[in-house]
C-alpha cells in the first residue's frame, strides 16, 4: 500500500487554517503537508496554536512557489473543487479518491484551494482528477480544514492504523439453557403472584414473555444479573423475606 | 427511508462550537439539532456567526435538561465516544452507524459530549450503541464540529441509495421515553427492596441494568408487558398487596 497522500494547500490565507488542516491530517495519520505561496509567509505564528499538538506536521511542511513545483514528485494529483470549470476531467468522490490513492503506484497529492476563492482553473488542470465532496446543494459551506478532514478520514479507512472499533470484548449471547433458566424462574415467580390469569391465556402470555426475553440476546453475565433482579423483586425487602 | 438523525450536543461549552456544528450538519442535510444543558444558556450570540449561514438549524434547535429527555422520541440512540468506560455496548464505525440510521425504523439520535470532557458514563449508557471514529492512536484530537461533520458526511452518503430494508411487520422499538419509564420503575422497585447495596456501587449497577434493558430494543407493547411484570413481582400476590 502507498503512503498517505500529500496535502497541498494552495495560497492559504490564514495561519489558523493551516494549523487546523495539520490537526485534521494527523488525526487520520497524514503528515505530508505542502504549502503553495501562503499569503502571510511561512512559518506563521497563528498555525501552531490551531494545530492543537500536530506541530510535527507543521515543522515538516514544505513551501513552494507554484502548484506544479509542489506536486513535482507526484504522478497522481487530485484537485478538490465544487466546480468543474469547463474542464474535461474525471470527477470522483472522496471515497473513490481515497480508494485510488491507496492503490496508486506512486505518490499522490491532493490540492486544496484558498479559503475564499478556491483553486484557479489552471491549477485544477494540473490535476488528473477532481475530487468533489457531495454537499447539500442548498447549503455548501465546507471550510478548508473540514475538506481536509473528510479526505484524510476517507483515506484512513482502508488502513490498519485505526483504533480498534470492533466488538472484541462484547460478550457473546448466553447458551440457550441459561436463558431458559431465567425464563423458568420468571414463570415461577409470576405464577406465585397469580400473574397468569385467566388460565386459558397462560400459554399465550408465556410465549409473549419468552419472545420478549429472547429478543435481547443477553450474555450469561447479563442473565445472571436479571435472575438476581427477579429474585430481589420476588423475595422482597432484604432480610424480611 | 428515515429522516436524518438528531444531533444531540450534551453540555456544549462554547456557542461558537454549537454554530460550527450547525454548519457541519447543514452541509450534509441534517437539521435536527438538540442541546442538553448548554453551559452558557441558549440562544448564544456566539453561535450565529460561527454557523456561516446555517441559521435555520440554530433557530430550530431545541434545548433539554437531560439526555433522556432530549432523546425521548428516539428508539435508536448512539453515543460518540472514544472510550468504552466498562460498558458492554456494541461499538460501530461512523460508516456502520450511518448505514444503520438510514435503515432504522424510527428516529435516531447521536450524542456528542462536551468539548473537553465528553459524555458521562451514564449518558453513554442511555445509548444502545457507541460510535467511534477510528483515529490515529498517537494523535486523537477531533473537535466537536469535526466529529459532527464526519457523522453527517457518512449519513449523507447513502441518502439517495437507501432502501427501506426493515421487517415491516415487526414492531418498531419504542421511543426512548417509554424505555426510560420501565428503567425508572425498575430502579424504584429495586430500591424499595434494598437491591442497591453497597451505595457506592449503585451508579455502576444502574448502568448495567440500563445497558441490559437497552439492548433488546423492545417495542412499546413489550415494554408495557414488562412494566406489568415488574409491578406484579413488586406488589406480590394479587389481592394481598
Amino acid at each position: 500500500m502507498s503512503a498517505g497522500p500529500a496535502i497541498v494547500l494552495v495560497r492559504p490565507q490564514l495561519g489558523e487554517n493551516i494549523g487546523k488542516a495539520a490537526r485534521a491530517m494527523l488525526n487520520f495519520g497524514l503528515t505530508d503537508l505542502r504549502l503553495v505561496a501562503p499569503r502571510d509567509g511561512w512559518p506563521n505564528p497563528a498555525a501552531g496554536p490551531a494545530a492543537s499538538g500536530a506541530d510535527m506536521v507543521l515543522e515538516q511542511a514544505r513551501v513552494f512557489d507554484t502548484v506544479a513545483e509542489a506536486v513535482g514528485d507526484c504522478p497522481f494529483v487530485y484537485a478538490t473543487t465544487v466546480r468543474r470549470r469547463g474542464l474535461v476531467v474525471p470527477v470522483v468522490s472522496p471515497e473513490e479518491a481515497a480508494r485510488e490513492v491507496r492503490g496508486n503506484d506512486g505518490p499522490s497529492a491532493i490540492l486544496f484551494g484558498a479559503e475564499r476563492s478556491g483553486l484557479e482553473t489552471d491549477e485544477v488542470a494540473i490535476a488528473g482528477k477532481i475530487v468533489t465532496v457531495p454537499i447539500n446543494p442548498q447549503f455548501g459551506s465546507l471550510n478548508l480544514a473540514q475538506a481536509v478532514i473528510l479526505i484524510a478520514y476517507e483515506w484512513s479507512k482502508g488502513r490498519a492504523l485505526a483504533v480498534p472499533t470492533r466488538n472484541d470484548n462484547l460478550e457473546p449471547p448466553a447458551p440457550h439453557a441459561h436463558l431458559e433458566g431465567l425464563i423458568e424462574q420468571l414463570y415461577e415467580s409470576l405464577a406465585r403472584v397469580d400473574y397468569f390469569h385467566p388460565p386459558d391465556r397462560t400459554p399465550a402470555t408465556k410465549n409473549t414473555i419468552r419472545t420478549i426475553l429472547t429478543k435481547a440476546r443477553w450474555s450469561s453475565r447479563e442473565i445472571q444479573a436479571l435472575r438476581g433482579i427477579v429474585r430481589a423483586l420476588t423475595e422482597g425487602r432484604r432480610g424480611s423475606a
